[in-house]
């Protein structure tokens, strides 16, 4: 007899196998933090950054040079039920104006000098429909795991994921739904635009979707995922586990990338560790998701965008971060006077 | 008989003949921003900062190119007290680190290329001790204010105003005292981290200061910047007012910059309606200074460093959002599909 090996369960071990922040790094960037001329701890959340990054990359001297936006791309059979304010064909059109440089993430990458890579996943196999199917079968959502991971391979020092699917923040509620529990409306907002009647409609379509796919009992992270998500929340995931193997520590956009993440989170404790979330979405039920994981955003700008639009902005806190560290001078080398006490300390 | 005239009311005048909002700019840039490949106001803040800029800039596209971070740095003569975790001579100290590109605000001005200007005022003359004396008489603060102006006067989109001055968080604590009362304790906090009996003296040199100037009757807010404030602290009021008229946008930085802003706010109404807050400092009364004047800071990332800092990450902000304005295709050019009724809507 043969026991039944899915091939999610690569993801599985991976995640089992994720190694752990280098203590060493962080110590020593917290070292050379109280020798920079400044008061200590005065950078704030520049300084905690700085520590996470040395940390998941391994180096005591973080890097933030080559900077890697990933958008993946998918297409939601639920969008024929009309849960977005955009017509289904917006995916393919919005993937060709990031290839023709037109969207707001590539004024923003140029902005900051940041990569960008567009991934759009069989976006003429849009997933089903999660009311009355699995969005994906075990085989098709294991692929589009890998082309995250193939993202996370190259040679970076950091990567914003974020998404393209219309249909997809119905897709991120039922997630969070199917995670957290609670009610369905408590995870649903207006994603791209949708109000009154249509509102209503996507909120039922979550919970139907969610009644469905658990059944009588309780999902796997990863069957969550394959029920509910899409290609491109799936393509995410699978990029937020590679990465950690590859030492590549992760920006997490807005609400439909969370949603990766929190597959992920839910997966080991301190699976997501590695992953700093850049912005909180101006989709009401991100901030509450974002508390159930215990995750503070980076900005909150009020955005609503996805595209890797909030990633985008926080890599430029993050380089902002690393250019202070390696750069500032030391209270010794500009001779400017210590506090009192400090003398001695040192 | 002649009536006496104050070297400052060429300021108030300047106040009183501020120009006002472009409307017409700014309802283009609304415009425009429907028009681009986006969901509607789905980058929130971002659409808000750029169309604030063109009002003020008085362009119906506005630029953020010229971005000029200017730190004014001056003595306090209450450093002396102990008010301070530092010595006065890091005032010099870290003029001399700017110069020599070794702080924390050039590795910030290098990453999103923004120009700095350093303006150390009277280094060598600190203001008088506030608990005793007005810190300046009339004509030292409006040359101080003139120092600021100069540096508006400059060819430049946008202007960050940063300081450094040893001693003047209690200067900063003091004024927003003076002009909005409660218990001197309110708007005192550690500063570059004073704490026990020493954050006690520093509260008690507020109360002091406040007490002495204020005497029998309300001052007048200029009359509390030359109370209370410090040279570095009037050329921010000055670059502030001087801005306005020369359609230059401003950032603030933190606490102490808030407290030349909150100045000018309450000289006359909407006067700083050309100034934009960078961030929320870790200093406690900034969060409740910057409730009084009714702004809401970009950013909130524990940071108290003050030497513009805070603004030039606020900056960074700035130039995404006009790249964003600037660069994004419109849903025509990209054949991008709107929403169902925007067609209608046009």
């Amino acid at each position: 007899m043969t026991l039944a090996v899915s091939p999610l369960d690569r993801f599985t071990r991976l995640v089992e196998t994720a190694p752990e922040a280098d203590v060493a790094a962080a110590l020593s960037v917290r070292k050379r933090q109280a020798e920079l001329t400044k008061p200590r701890g005065s950078l704030g959340r520049l300084e905690d950054i700085t520590e996470w990054l040395a940390a998941w990359q391994g180096r005591a001297m973080p890097s933030s040079d080559k900077v890697l936006i990933a958008i993946f791309a998918g297409n939601h059979g639920i969008a024929a039920r009309g849960v977005s304010a955009y017509p289904a064909e917006v995916t393919g059109q919005m993937v060709a104006n990031f290839l023709a440089g037109g969207a707001a993430i590539n004024q923003l990458a140029s902005t900051f000098g940041l990569e960008l890579e567009i991934v759009p996943i069989d976006l003429h196999r849009p997933t089903r429909d999660i009311t009355l199917n699995a969005a994906m079968g075990e085989d098709e959502c294991a692929d589009a795991m890998d082309r995250g991971a193939a993202v996370a391979a190259r040679d970076i020092d950091l990567l914003c994921i974020g998404e393209m699917g219309i249909g997809n923040t119905t897709s991120a509620s039922a997630i969070f739904h199917g995670l957290l529990g609670g009610a369905p409306s408590q995870w649903v907002g207006p994603g791209t635009g949708v109000e009154g009647a249509a509102l209503q409609a996507k909120t039922e379509v979550v919970d139907l979707a969610v009644r469905r796919a658990r059944g009588s009992c309780p999902l796997a992270p990863l069957q969550v995922l394959r029920q509910l998500g899409g290609r491109e929340i799936a393509a995410m995931a699978g990029a937020i586990i590679a990465a950690r193997h590859q030492r590549v520590p992760v920006i997490v956009d807005g609400f439909v990338a969370s949603a990766a993440a929190a597959i992920v989170h839910y997966m080991a404790s301190g699976a997501i560790d590695h992953c700093l979330f850049g912005h909180l979405s101006a989709e009401p039920a991100h901030e509450r998701a974002l508390q159930a994981i215990g995750k503070r955003p980076v900005l909150s700008l009020d955005m609503r965008l996805g595209e890797g639009s909030g990633a985008a902005l926080a890599a430029a806190v993050v380089k902002a971060a690393v250019a202070t560290h390696r750069g500032m001078a030391t209270f010794d080398t500009a001779a400017v006077s210590r506090r009192a006490g400090d003398h001695d300390a040192r």
